[in-house]
């Protein structure tokens, strides 16, 4: 049907599966917000555009006939409502709709389905701005951030998706001749193979990060044949309902029901998540945000779930070459974005004979106060702070990191308010460090999240892995740094974290961080510990949304 | 490590990798047990060979220790105890040994366990005669179902999860350098990446094939680098322990530890599966039963299962060619292995109108009344019949053939004893065949195992389908077969049993029957509907066994 947009599109696709299995660098969307890569206006005109959403209807949706306006963002920069509204569907509304669109989309070839979704991705290009400023108001994120994750690195991982979907649908012939000697003859049949979707396809965003860890599962599901139902967090809504619009532009563009891809809000007094993650007719369930409710998603019968939970990042620090350039690295990370990060870390394992450092003994003491110093230097750096802090999303958060009174250990470094120069009322503050001791395991066995570091003094190296495997493998881990110069503890490390499902990065300094994750080359949350099993972007993540059906007739004549 | 097994086996797996994707026909491992292809005196031996097991102990697994000796098989064709007995292990001295060797076997590259793993099957292959009269004598088979399904039709499946494990774990790649332009300088990592084996593999084998339904699973967990523990049904043991022995002695010959592939039998007086499947270390389950123990399977938390459970097949007839040879297709379908085949169908669906012969209508009545003829002339046939129905492997299936009581409806055609020439005590019986109102759901809506047949008279084929489908989705399908001229009809099918999850066989008559599975070309209970989600072997069946997990550091220099 769309014979245009697939060839339009081919290479991009292509492109695009290599990528997923060189997994060398490869970023298809530009992540520099510069004028040369996206035009001198973009980002005066995203600011303008996003200014224009502000105490508004949402109305670009082309979703029919809702039953209310409905909308609770609030800016952490401004803390103060954005006034969008969105519009909001009954949950059997946005089911009834998905179920009969299903019928149109499924049929679509798989081919098709990925050309109409690269060429979504592709317009969408042009409101990574306007994107960039609604997550930053929505989120807390910097500018910068706000920019990268929710526009181009998005965008970037659900191109991964698309890839990956369309890959594995079209890695079996559609049709074959099985010809089988039978000794006097030979026995024909014909087979042919269908893909089969699952069905309604839910996707559960979070608070902090609206695009990044949405579209994934939303491309994921779409590509392979599966209406979706986009259901945002209330405190996170324009950044992902432009992408919705988005797609839903293409899709009557192609002659399609725009309900293929529907955008579902929470009503002002109702929070509809359950109600439509229950509903049998919904197959697929794709979640990120706590652990609790994302145990009930897991729970729930018949249903495929990719989940995001929360983890307990560690740091295993046992040997460096130049430890300033190691904290001076870790402060960045657990300052990035005030620590509201799957991936950030939180545990710090130092061993109390110190760590070596260029083969001098370091003292453990030295090491906590090397931390809390690189931390302090950078959140004073009045040209860098504010555009790596940002701004804290939820208040809860910030209630938790200025009385962590549950951490049974000594406080070296105080959190405090920090005044961002461009938003006066914004709402931040600045990590808090704690020193507890190895045996003080209920303080350090969950997920603290926001700006909190946790060192914890360990006898040794060999206790710091232990202690860091046994906390993924038992409340989830999602990223893990450690620091080594010895080849022998690096091997063991990888072999230990390995089994606990857990990547490691090693003697990370410079400009490269924990935190951080590339489309195309690194695997995220891939299902082998409680933290979730999202697995972007390996073929599981698209493979759970179709089946196999495989048809054969004998060959007549 | 075992680069000579590697080379020795290379173009078997590469063979197969593509056998894999062309989805054509492919056998590795000719299915004729003539004495040209398997040796003059290979059949003779093989039966030799089976009776010196009968009445003694199984000597052959390397296995240490073990606390006691149990055994309960007897032969549906002679209704007498074989005798054999094996060595039983408690469930935690099997889980412990399977805990040791995991952490030696996962070590081990892909291509070195793929390699290990093709060698032990060819060792196997030298003793499919012994495993067919194991087989026979177990399951109630006839001789050459015996021979193809639990040798080289098993060795293929084997083979099969062998390729496709192997695949899946080198399809992206063990290292590379990723170097992200960054304006001013280049950030260079290296990347490695592992596929980390889940851990622990239970198989629960079931009484009517003992091999094939257990060695996918029992491949694609050792492939993927797990320890297995195959616990059969203990009334078909003899089979499988020859294939785990076979695997053990290649893993002694390779300095690898024989418990890395354990038999875990049941005592006389006591059953293990459930202590087994419990067991926290366990994080793998495949299955074939019952869908009451299945569901359960399925339902223990934190475990990764495959199921093969029970489903409810149809036939649909709407319109043919030459009835006489739709009936003799069908009959054949009901009475090999006397309907104790998973793919056997059950509920034949036709509609009260009639159907279309070559364009002229044949009334309801003569399709039922040809059915149940076509039974009855093959039934009666001596020299066919003994080779297709051979024996009833559990005297409850007899009862339930025999005392159908709960289906409404009129009896078309009784079961009888059947006598077997060769066998005088073989427990036995033919087809028997009840008409059923479509209106008498509650008749057709679960799986009457063994040869019941039930004609369900709908209004029109429309009704055949929507019922065929909705028993599917309900109750589960594993096979469905149709009959019909009409292209639209035919597309229809498709369409609504592809929803179901059901694969669909159109038009068969001569030699190729609803019931049969190919290696490598027919996908097998792909997760679909509630029959289970073993799929054998699209990439789901492997890829679910090991977690990817990645590594990074900084370029040095």
């Amino acid at each position: 049907m769309n014979l245009e947009l697939v060839d339009k599109h081919r290479e991009t696709l292509q492109k695009a599966v290599q990528a997923l299995h060189n997994r060398t660098f490869f970023a298809y969307y530009p992540e520099n917000p510069s004028p040369e890569v996206y035009g001198e206006t973009a980002d005066k005109e995203g600011r303008e555009k996003y200014k224009n959403f502000l105490n508004n209807k949402f109305t670009e949706l082309l979703q029919q006939g809702e039953k209310a306006w409905a909308g609770q963002e609030e800016s952490p920069y401004e803390q103060q409502s954005l006034g969008v509204k969105y519009p909001f569907f009954e949950p059997d509304t946005l089911i009834s709709r998905a179920e009969e669109a299903y019928h149109q989309w499924r049929k679509v070839k798989p081919a098709d389905r990925a050309a109409i979704l690269v060429e979504a991705l592709e317009n969408l290009k042009s409101r990574f701005f306007e994107i960039a400023y609604a997550t930053m108001h929505t989120t807390g994120q910097a500018y910068m951030m706000s920019f990268q994750a929710s526009g181009p690195h998005a965008a970037d991982r659900a191109l991964e998706a698309i890839a990956a979907g369309y890959e594995e649908q079209t890695r079996f012939p559609e049709s074959t001749e099985w010809e089988k000697p039978m000794g006097k003859y030979n026995l024909k049949l014909n087979k042919t193979w269908k893909a089969v979707p699952k069905g309604v396809a839910l996707v559960i965003g979070c608070s902090t990060f609206p695009t990044w860890n949405t579209v994934p599962g939303m491309f994921a599901s779409l590509v392979t044949g599966n209406p979706v139902i986009v259901k945002p967090h209330p405190k996170a809504v324009l950044p992902i309902a432009i992408v919705v619009a988005e797609v839903q532009k293409v899709l009557q563009a192609n002659n399609l029901n725009p309900n293929i891809c529907q955008l579902g809000v929470d009503a002002d007094d109702r929070l509809i998540t359950k109600e439509l993650a229950e509903n049998p007719k919904v197959k697929l369930i794709d979640y990120t945000g706590g652990t609790e409710f994302g145990n009930y998603v897991e729970s729930l019968p018949g249903k495929t779930t990719f989940t995001e939970k929360t983890g307990v990042n560690s740091i295993i620090i046992d040997s460096v070459d130049d430890l300033d350039k190691v904290v001076q690295n870790l402060a960045f990370s657990v300052t990035l974005y005030s620590g509201q990060m799957c991936t950030a870390p939180q545990n710090f394992f130092v061993p109390e004979t110190g760590i070596k450092v260029g083969g001098e003994t370091v003292p453990y003491e030295e090491v906590v106060e090397k931390v809390a110093g690189a931390v302090t230097a950078l959140v004073n750096n009045p040209k860098a702070a504010p555009h790596i802090l940002g701004a804290i999303q939820n208040p809860a958060t910030a209630e938790r990191v200025k009385s962590a009174s549950s951490v049974k250990g000594r406080e070296v470094l105080s959190s405090c308010d920090f005044e961002n120069p461009m938003f006066a009322n914004a709402r931040t503050c600045t990590p808090v460090i704690y020193e507890v001791d190895a045996t003080e395991k209920e303080s350090y066995s969950r997920e603290l999240f926001g700006p909190v570091v946790l060192i914890i003094k360990t006898k040794n190296t060999d206790q710091s892995i232990e202690l860091a495997k046994e906390m993924a493998m038992n409340f989830g881990a999602i990223s893990c740094g450690a620091y080594t110069t010895d080849p022998a503890v690096k091997e063991k490390i990888m072999d230990e974290m390995g089994l606990a499902g857990t990547p490691v990065s090693f003697n990370l300094t410079g400009g490269i961080y924990v935190n951080q994750n590339a489309s195309f080359s690194d695997f995220h949350v891939t299902g082998g510990n409680p933290a979730g099993n999202a697995s972007f972007t390996n073929p599981e993540f698209v493979i759970k949304r179709f089946t196999w059906v495989g048809f054969r007739e004998p060959v007549m004549g």
